[in-house]
């Protein structure tokens, strides 16, 4: 479906009421930058609302409070299709290479950011269920044979494993070594679990 | 060597100055039992001192803030120990049940606590150091043949990755299933890091 573009007087819309729509949207893209680049619990709220140009009690104001604020922002669904994006033969190949690189190029893959879910609180718990939904269900979706929401589960885990050395632990032999490398060598752990060797 | 025990009073120690140390040691229990059971950001000053049974701020006079007073408790080396202890060609099974037995008997393994370590600031600096010298070095330490740095940190990333699933992610097929199942399938992606076989 085409969506038809109004003109803001054709539609109604108030100068004011577009103002918050793009108040809104500043504060969430800030919200978004600043989590591809930092544990959550290192942000603040004031961090959010220098780099939207608003008060942080606007952002109080349109979103409650901070989890539920960054709530909105912490889906793994872009992430999931860029991950998932390749023939089942070769996605383990695939996958291990996207993290790496989204580890190399912009500091932190998203998927790690499962890593940092808090372990109380809603904000967790959203983290947890789009989790889920988003990125492990989705996996086993394409699998077949016994047991493919474990072997989803743990083909993912391999995957959270690997970002969490390179970029959180920072481990120096990782960081040193070649991509093309550490595909040869960590592809096939993942690969085992999407298409298991028979028995 | 031996320690000689000696009285109190042999020793010359004030009771202030005994009362001190125990004080100390309280607050450092207190902080070890949060830390195995929390993210270190979900724990408060306010908490440690509570459970301790002392103020916030006397934690502040013995041990500065609370980045110092985690780093002196943010240790993997017992963890590391229990973790290790085991032949070379068995160690791949030991190690995913031990990550597997630590998180459904404590609700979290140590060794994921490098998965919470700040990316900015001292507290996971020390977090990243102790990681490197205590866990992923020691057990290089054990490999032979080439690589054993690089091959030693994808097989604790492995693990990590589990404990991530595990304990934050807590996903569902793999909290269902019985843990000797997931020796059996996750094992060996271990085992082909610390004993490749040959290419």
């Amino acid at each position: 479906m085409r969506t038809v573009s109004t003109s803001p007087t054709a539609s109604g819309e108030t100068p004011a009421r577009r103002d918050a729509e793009a108040t809104k949207a500043a504060i969430l893209k800030s919200a978004r930058y600043l989590l591809t680049r930092h544990a959550h619990a290192d942000i603040t709220l004031k961090d959010v609302a220098e780099r939207a140009g608003v008060s942080p009690p606007l952002i109080l104001k349109y979103f409650g409070n901070k989890g539920t604020l960054f709530a909105r922002v912490m889906s793994f669904e872009a992430d999931a299709e860029a991950l998932l994006d390749a023939p089942l033969p070769e996605l383990g190949r695939h996958m291990v290479r996207h993290v790496l690189e989204s580890q190399s190029q912009r500091g932190l893959d998203p998927l790690l950011r499962i890593a940092f879910a808090p372990l109380h609180g809603e904000l967790g718990d959203i983290l947890r269920a789009n989790f889920r939904t988003q990125v492990t269900e989705q996996l086993a979706d394409r699998l077949t044979g016994p047991d493919a929401g474990l072997r989803a589960e743990l083909a993912v885990g391999t995957l959270v494993g690997l970002g969490a050395m390179y970029g959180v632990a920072r481990v120096p032999h990782l960081r040193a070594s070649a991509i093309d490398d550490i595909v040869d060598r960590y592809a096939p752990l993942v690969q085992a679990q999407l298409t298991p060797p028979a028995r």
